[in-house]
């Protein structure tokens, strides 16, 4: 009988390591793949928004009569048509669609839903709104001045005890740490305090939101959207709209990237708000302009580090304190900043506090290892510079004070089995690090850190009547997340890969799960999975039993069959589950396995970057000519997949680290809201990324996985600002390091010298 | 704790019984409701269908040169594009497209896929089919003539033994019975023997067969379509395009009725077949006039009835042999008619023998009840002649012969609990039957009976954050099953009818369900959601009892709510379910509960009707005044469903009675293959049909649920006849008693008295 708690690692795996197809790789390069605008329903209205010209403004009257009045037009919808919400969702609601005040520009304050986009276009310019214009501020450190406009008169910052006596723009503070900080900086014989600041920057997906949404008069609704998350698409727009869980259905569309992005909800609840004045369907797609100026970017930020060792190598005391812009409502990213800053070192004393400060900017939405990248951006700086002034090896100062198994963490737990012990040796033995450099080229390497998550999540795995397998899962597929789900559900079940199917079910056909981040999906869909699949070998052992008449301890599950075991189980030839299947009408029905759980034991995972980089100091431009990434993934499911993670992160990493970033005017408005203006990396900006993974086993994990898609972006501005510093000599204390920021930097720094 | 297994009938119903709105009903009614037709892709072509003009003829060659040639085709489809396939599925490959033989008017020879329906028409008359017309044969007993043309070669009848020497149009022979015949017929005081021929009718959905299909190059396909069983229709097409279940995800969509007419698939190995060629999803739509004649209609028939009763009013025995017109290939409809012949009647010697005979018609299909209405025109006719020879009430002769329970019946099984006596009673007792007639009116009854089935089921509950409910079924909702299944899952839960939502699951989303047919619906979805509901609960009063740390057993679920029960539990609040849930993610992760079981112990039911009628006996029309339906429903779930189970069966069978049926010439071609001359009976043609409720419950079930959706069918052929009869005198022996064909009857008959 297979045990259904077996949780530890298999030993010998036959799918599970090995490389297949992703099962939705053909539809996707074909262009057959249903994105989150390919969606269409009979009667459907096209819905648009109006977004305010101005960051900040009151909003006096909204008049829509003219509006209405044009012919095609079926609703136009304001904040008046929301009630009251949980406290839990104002913000989400807010955001959403402006109440009375507009708090960035681009915030949503109408929409409109016509029979075609070019009467909602049109309609949208006939809605007369009366905005009376206040100050603004847009720049983190401007927005925690004394006398800076306030975005919420009503904002106390949280977290901090007493409880302010007045309102500002900083929504919450947060602290970690543990020792005493005075003591161990009284003790270090280098103490480096710096400060350091990054721009906001953009997850850029690729494919805008987009979705379509139907109310019926009855309650009963539906949304298809590109979404990272269908049930939070649906709890969240449920709760705005004030109807039951139950009464909405939503599907996920194909995703054209997320990366966190897609974490959050924009159109979904106005179309569907549009749907039910309008009684029709109602699609909505945003603009690139949009996209940019209504949807979250991560955090701009200021930060001070300050770190002290002793001549022996060893740090003794560490602090940092963050300010992350958040844009007009509050999140949670500054805290994860604060906990991500120290958490890859081994420390007596250390501290790391943070403030999310409210700006006259959209609202920041998670970004892959949503606040690691900066606060790393930061200390991994220092670090590179601390090990410089003790010339020391700086992979093998990490590897002085790396945190291992035992240690308490900087933000508080105490790690389990980790491995970036084994991370930092293999990428010091790596051969990128341990080439010579080429002409004219320098080195920089970092080491990040993220902690991955589990959470709540449902799955289902149904076997066929010709054996093959279906797996219902809940979390939309934005990395290849099938292919992974089928590999353990076949080792598993021991079959082979192509005769499992994973689809991503609906809100209605599926139990709850959390949302497809933090690099939760192959650890707790795969742990649901496997105790699926546990079950179904229960049933199928318990079905070959009852055919055989002999007990159910007496059959065991071996490559795809059930067999007889021990000495008294009798000579019966195996049954295999296509057989199994075959007569499951007669043995008791369908044979299925369900799994309904709240993860618990994801694995952190670090990652080391190399860069070797070329900077030309006439021009300021910086070219990445060799980039590597050493991370452990616990254990590699798919390993095309894990690589192509890592080369993902970096590639993003190395965008922000030099080339991305939101420009504000005076006036409040974003001046580069689309792909020309806001510059990506492109693949000819880039170098074939390496990938090297390791393998350090999460013991949360039958298999052993860590999360591997956020870790990633977490080193690579240190990286390319330590290579950037190896090469120049300017420590670059400003991101993104565009080349006149650069080539000013440089310039300064020729001067000084 | 909830016992999984507490099978018995739940006393004081609070949501069963109630008549709340159903769920679909409001996007039906405003045109919002997605059917086989409204489904849409990106770059989808369309499919069209060349079909034989001929009833029988060989296919010499198909030529698709100057269809492939025409510009905005992109694939042509014959029968070489199919492989062989298991014996199983033969029929139905070669029923979609013909093989070698065109064996009816309307039968698929080829079909192309092309950018638009223009297009796709022209390109199906480019295509050059080269035939040799065979002689051919419609006609049920010219069928089965010696010299009758062959439809297939190698079609030995089976069912019998020894095999017979030589092929024959006979595809199967079937046979029922018990006890001595000749006995019997010594014993009767009174020996009626009568012959009966019926024509074949379609199941009339409104909505004709649509489908939108999908194959991508790595054999991931989907299909959208209408459809009773989308389950079957993965399997199916699986077979015929030789691809594994777990690759094919097929999504029912809304139906616009089936009666058993969308049990089988047509289209949908055509579109699929058509999408592997092109590349590119493509959507098929039919018209009416291939529905006609292409789809499944029942079995016109022959029959010869024999009865022998004793003065006292006992049926001492019964023979009936029936011959099926099965269209092109065989099935099981005239078994199933053999096995209902007598089913109702508790006789001690009995024989039902049946033909199931191939013409050159199209297959046919399940149609309500398949099969009985056909033989209970026949048995019911006789019955009544002899109570009116007997000089007894026809309800008092039924009364003293029908079957109860402990009885062997006819087919074999012994009955369990049955409520033919109460129905009978209930119908004698009814005001209608106690109604003195209007003048010119004259009255029939009937009495029938159908099996009812249970079959594979596979259902999924899961309880939302908020408390509300959603439960996901596997099977189409063909009359208004999804308020059925919410009140179930409702009930046993204890929480309002609003709060749950059932959904239709695709088939990757689910376990295997059996088809939407045999009235199984509410029976096997119910038990499995019973069952499903009870393990949610037991889950929920685990997670109180944790909570409050006590035992399990100490926890006990009531209205909703979770409260601690015996003496010792300790004095807590009780939990309700919204509470629970919400608690949920700390308490282990989301709650559901699934259940999957080859549902057995279906209840028979039985109907009897009451019919007055006024016939113009110079036009031969006949009126239907007023019309009662008394049927067991075991339990009325929702009964406002169930009494339109039991209308929309008896308008079906009085349309069937009076004025459908395929109309053929010499020349093998359907002559009506329209709504104008296929005449189906409207509301103005119908007096309001008073449903009367009988609730017997089947053991088999927790709350007692029989089957209700296709016993409504049987009687009205027999009643409205037995009207008629009383009316005119004349006892007719033919359907459709179309008006001229009613005439000739009353001008034959007056001749002859």
């Amino acid at each position: 009988m297979a045990d259904i708690d077996r949780l530890e690692k298999v030993d010998g795996f036959k799918v599970v390591g090995t490389r297949p197809n992703r099962p939705d790789g053909v539809d996707k390069v074909t262009g057959r793949a249903r994105f989150g605008a390919d969606i269409h329903a009979p009667g459907m209205l096209i819905g648009k928004v109006l977004r305010s010209p101005h960051p900040h403004a009151k909003i006096l009257s909204i008049d829509t009569t003219r509006a209405l009045a044009l012919s095609g037009v079926k609703a136009v919808l304001t904040s008046d048509d929301f009630g009251d919400v949980p406290a839990m969702h104002q913000a989400t609601l807010h955001n959403v669609m402006a109440h009375n005040k507009a708090l960035y520009e681009g915030h949503a304050i109408a929409a409109v839903a016509a029979v075609d986009v070019a009467i909602a276009r049109k309609a949208i310019k006939l809605i007369d709104v009366e905005y009376e214009i206040l100050p603004h501020v847009t720049d983190v450190d401007a927005a925690m001045a004394e006398d800076a406009p306030l975005l919420h008169e009503d904002n106390f910052t949280s977290g901090i005890d007493p409880k302010p006596s007045k309102p500002s723009n900083i929504a919450t503070w947060s602290e970690f740490g543990h020792g005493n900080l005075d003591e161990g900086f009284s003790q270090a014989d280098i103490i480096l305090e710096r400060e350091f600041t990054t721009e906001a920057t953009h997850q850029g997906y690729i494919e805008p939101h987009a979705c379509l949404a139907t109310y019926s008069e009855d309650g009963n609704s539906e949304i298809w959207c590109t979404t990272q998350g269908h049930f939070l698409v649906r709890d969240t727009c449920a709760a705005l709209l004030d109807i039951a869980v139950s009464r909405l259905r939503v599907t996920a569309s194909e995703i054209g990237g997320g990366f966190g992005g897609k974490t959050v909800v924009y159109l979904e609840p106005l179309a569907l708000a549009l749907s039910r004045k309008a009684g029709r369907p109602v699609k909505m797609v945003m603009s690139r302009s949009e996209v940019f100026r209504s949807t979250g970017p991560t955090s701009s930020s200021s930060m001070r580090v300050k770190i002290g060792v002793r001549k022996d190598g060893r740090i003794i005391a560490a602090d940092a304190h963050l300010n992350y812009q958040s844009g007009a409502f509050g999140g949670f990213i500054a805290m994860l900043g604060a906990m991500c800053a120290y958490a890859c070192y081994s420390l007596e004393n250390v501290r790391a506090t943070a403030n999310e400060v409210l700006t006259n900017r959209p609202m920041q939405a998670s970004y892959r290892a949503p606040g690691a990248p900066i606060v790393n951006f930061a200390v991994e700086s220092v670090i590179d510079e601390l090990a410089v002034e003790l010339e020391l090896d700086p992979i093998e100062f990490r590897l002085m004070n790396a945190a291992k198994e035992g240690d308490r963490s900087s933000y508080g737990p105490v790690f389990d089995q980790i491995g970036l012990i084994q991370t930092l040796e293999t990428a010091r033995d790596h051969p990128h690090y341990q080439a010579t450099l080429a002409k004219g080229q320098a080195r920089g390497m970092a080491v990040g850190f993220w902690f991955n998550f589990g959470g709540l999540t449902s799955v289902s795995l149904n076997v066929n009547f010709d054996g093959t397998v279906t797996v219902s899962v809940g979390r939309p597929d934005i990395g290849g997340s099938r292919a992974a789900m089928c590999q353990m559900a076949a080792e598993e079940l021991g079959i082979p890969y192509d005769n499992v199917r994973t689809i991503i079910a609906d809100t209605s056909s599926l139990g709850f799960n959390d949302t497809t981040d933090g690099s939760r999906t192959t650890f707790a869909n795969g742990l649901a999975i496997i105790r699926a699949a546990r079950g179904a070998i229960r049933d199928m052992c318990a079905r070959a039993a009852k055919t055989w008449d002999i007990p159910e301890e007496a059959v065991e599950w071996v490559d795809g069959c059930a067999r007889p075991c021990g000495s008294n189980a009798g000579d019966f030839e195996p049954m295999c589950i296509a057989e199994i299947a075959r007569k499951s009408p007669k043995t008791g029905g369908p044979i299925a396995g369900h799994h309904e759980v709240n993860a618990e034991g994801a694995g952190v995972s670090f990652a080391v970057h190399i860069a070797d980089v070329k900077v030309d100091e006439e021009t300021g431009r910086t070219d990445i000519c060799r980039y590597t990434v050493v991370q452990d993934a616990g254990k590699a499911i798919h390993p095309a997949y894990v690589e192509g993670q890592y080369q993902g992160g970096a590639a993003q990493g190395i965008g922000w680290a030099l080339n991305e970033g939101y420009v504000y005017g005076d006036d409040g408005i974003m001046q580069n809201p689309g792909f020309l203006d806001y510059r990506m990396p492109v693949c000819s900006d880039l170098p074939m990324i390496e990938a090297k993974i390791i393998e350090i086993p999460n013991k949360g994990h039958p298999y052993g996985v860590r999360g591997v898609g956020e870790t990633s972006i977490v080193p690579p501005l240190a990286t390319v600002a330590n290579a950037i510093c190896s090469a120049t000599g300017v420590r670059m204390t400003q991101i993104p390091m565009a080349p006149p920021v650069l080539l000013k930097a440089i310039e300064k720094n020729n001067k000084q010298v």
